[in-house]
């Protein structure tokens, strides 16, 4: 099969055999496909689209370009977690720990921040000591022993993503259902998950910015899992405004910590207790969600999900005595706060705005391979629905290089709108695609 | 400006700045835009067209990339004429004498056969001792004494178009009226030429099969000229058929040599007469077209054409005496004949099939680089409303090499049909977009 004739096809509108879809990610994989041929085959994927079942092709190719991991060897379910994405987005550090110390096995591996969204394995390298890349055979040990890791995706996981990624990313073809569905999704199959859970962030701070765009990401998303055979829901979840009060690398290990303890912040919490209660119930632990969420909120009553990610920690090298002691984390070195102009409510946070200003602060990277400052990062000192007085400090920017300073408060200041009233109070949780169909907590989705 | 914004911007329906698409042309001339970039914004281009304005401004950043040759020294309006390409279309050779034997200066490049299309270079070849590539200086010298020549694009005209075609070739992106229509006249326009004569084919044997099709690729080419301030005309021609008896390379040199003594088909004689035409009018050389076909057909009568061709091969280096005697061009070894099973009347000849049947016998090229046998070629006895007995020869099929001859009988066979009424007579001319709008001769288009 040519590659010109199954570019052509798609550049007419055809549907992709499942042989041409194989051709094409073979080629990606093995190189026999020169870029040029790989880039007009997206930009016709991009504008001519593609179906369910040609996505579910393309995502069962790319998955298995690579080592396709096998947990067998460990019992029960083991359910997986992903999240697309946001601002202050420190759940699966919470949530690993947290679901592990109720019984469920959890597979995880990560990514690193790309734009104004942080990344799991940045945040988890500001623990002194702390590996990321285990090899899978560590991968598997952890899971055995911990019942949950927090790793970097090995080399051998879905290869033809990454050569695809790339060039994705310098094409124009990075804004596509069915690529971005079947890029998420090619990982997370090849990671040994039975069940997975995911949470598609909507709103200001994320990749999806409208709640439509948002569900018919989620939708793709949990039909490719069932047609692989993988369990899979999905929640929709505001990203309008950061996540938490830490945006940044260390601060938001502490405040992950704090979770734990039973002291973090309650959007936070809430969203990470839901997350857990599904995953304990797509491991088969309980019968019902009730039942699932008594557990989850013993484990982190009980201080067993807090000892779940120090063994984490321990496991993965890091120094476990941060849980106990979270000034053993990087901190900056000053700290410039940001006052409030004048009284009244906080109507906004703009979750974009604050991630570029962390970013700009060094908490982020511009593009790949920059260094990040583990240190930096932006404490929200202020939330929508909370009364300030003009002077009040509204953030915390936590920095190291001075240079960085300036063009950070720029856009932080203009994050945080102050208004007469509160604005009325919002669940996260926008809307649930799970197998029985679609469960919409908002409406206009 | 940034590539990928540009492509996004394409891929996105927007039309894009001259700014923009200087860029893109600079980064194709230059190699600053990696081929995947390249690709990526002509499939967008594909898919999301171009308007007329974005067309004339891609063309002249082509037509720019390279060299722009000047002809001013030369007095008179220099005419050009372009064919889009059919089988048995021999135009060129015949009409550039014709027209410079009127008076005309005709500066024109002209490329070599591919796929199932002949190339006049190809044929050029075949007289012994032709040379096609000529310096610049050397074809300023051909116009300026001689008044015509023929010879191959210079490397420095327009490079930009050569790489973008190489390209598109390979990317399913060569279907794209604006990404046709510029590729054509960025070489034109580069030629020194101050109006254009371009020849549409339209049928079986030509790239654009459907009559809308070459009617929109012709207001295309017209309209890109005159916004270059170079008066553009095209004609629509019928190319359902092979145009002329001969379908080769020496065959149709014999065939060009008749037409000049007057002894040549009718077909091609009444569309090189057209033709030429129009050329003597766009030269300016007299005020009504019916003065200009009798100085047209005096060329013809007086022999005055067939002496330009003569000094032409000189020119290029090429033996003068084929004029005299055909038989100094390269003869096959062999012929078959292929034979009529029933009597009638001949109601198709499909000019894709023989077009193909004549790259079978080695007369073309499968792909760029393959060599050609000059030799090689059908002759077609029988047309479309001539009558025919079972067992009359429909074809000879000229050939050297014996191993090629199965497949080109299996394409032949299939080109000619023969039924029981002569089919209605049609003119080639179907239709002739011009200065002032456009003239239809034939419904439907």
């Amino acid at each position: 099969m040519r590659a010109v004739d199954i570019i052509r096809a798609k550049r007419d509108g055809d549907a992709l055999s499942r042989e041409a879809i194989d051709s094409f990610v073979s080629g990606v994989t093995d190189g026999s496909w020169p870029d040029y041929q790989i880039a007009a085959l997206l930009m016709a994927i991009v504008l001519k689209g593609m179906t369910p079942v040609e996505t579910a092709w393309l995502t069962d190719a790319m998955s298995r370009s690579g080592e396709h991991v096998n947990l067998d060897a460990i019992p029960g379910i083991k359910v997986g977690k992903h999240s697309t994405g946001g601002v202050g987005d420190k759940v699966s550090i919470v949530l690993a720990p947290l679901a592990a110390a109720c019984g469920v096995v959890v597979p995880k591996m990560s990514g690193r921040g790309l734009g104004h969204t942080g990344g799991t394995l940045d945040k988890l390298e500001s623990i002194p000591g702390f590996r990321v890349s285990l090899s899978l055979d560590e991968y598997r040990k952890m899971l055995a022993e911990i019942g949950c890791c927090l790793i970097s995706q090995t080399e051998t996981i879905a290869p033809a993503d990454k050569a695809l990624y790339a060039l994705r990313d310098v094409t124009g073809t990075v804004e596509s259902l069915p690529l971005i569905a079947s890029s998420v999704m090619s990982k997370k199959l090849a990671e040994g998950s039975n069940a997975l859970v995911l949470d598609v962030k909507c709103g200001r701070g994320a990749f999806m910015q409208r709640p439509s765009d948002a569900r018919l990401l989620a939708r793709s998303l949990v039909s490719i899992g069932t047609a692989a055979g993988v369990r899979t829901e999905a929640f929709i979840t505001r990203m309008d405004v950061p996540l938490g009060r830490a945006v940044g690398n260390a601060v938001e290990i502490a405040e992950c910590i704090e979770v734990l303890k039973g002291a973090g912040p309650a959007d936070l919490t809430a969203l990470v207790v839901r997350l857990a209660t599904r995953m304990v119930r797509l491991a088969e632990k309980v019968a019902t969600d009730e039942e699932a969420e008594a557990r989850v909120r013993s484990a982190l009553a009980s201080g067993a999900a807090l000892e779940k990610l120090r063994a984490l920690i321990k496991g993965q090298g890091g120094d476990p005595a941060v849980v106990d002691d979270t000034s053993r984390l990087p901190a900056a070195t000053s700290v410039h706060r940001l006052k409030a102009e004048s009284s009244g409510c906080i109507t906004a946070l703009d979750a974009l705005l604050v991630g570029r200003a962390a970013v700009a602060l060094g908490a982020g990277r511009d593009k790949k391979g920059d260094a990040v400052d583990l240190a930096a990062g932006i404490m929200l000192l202020k939330k929508p629905g909370e009364a300030v007085s003009a002077g009040d400090t509204l953030m915390e920017l936590r920095y190291n290089d001075g240079s960085r300073l300036n063009a950070a408060i720029a856009l932080a200041a203009q994050a945080a709108v102050i208004g007469d009233k509160a604005p009325p109070e919002q669940g996260l949780v926008m809307g649930w695609v799970h197998d029985s169909g679609e469960t919409l907590f908002v409406a206009g989705m």
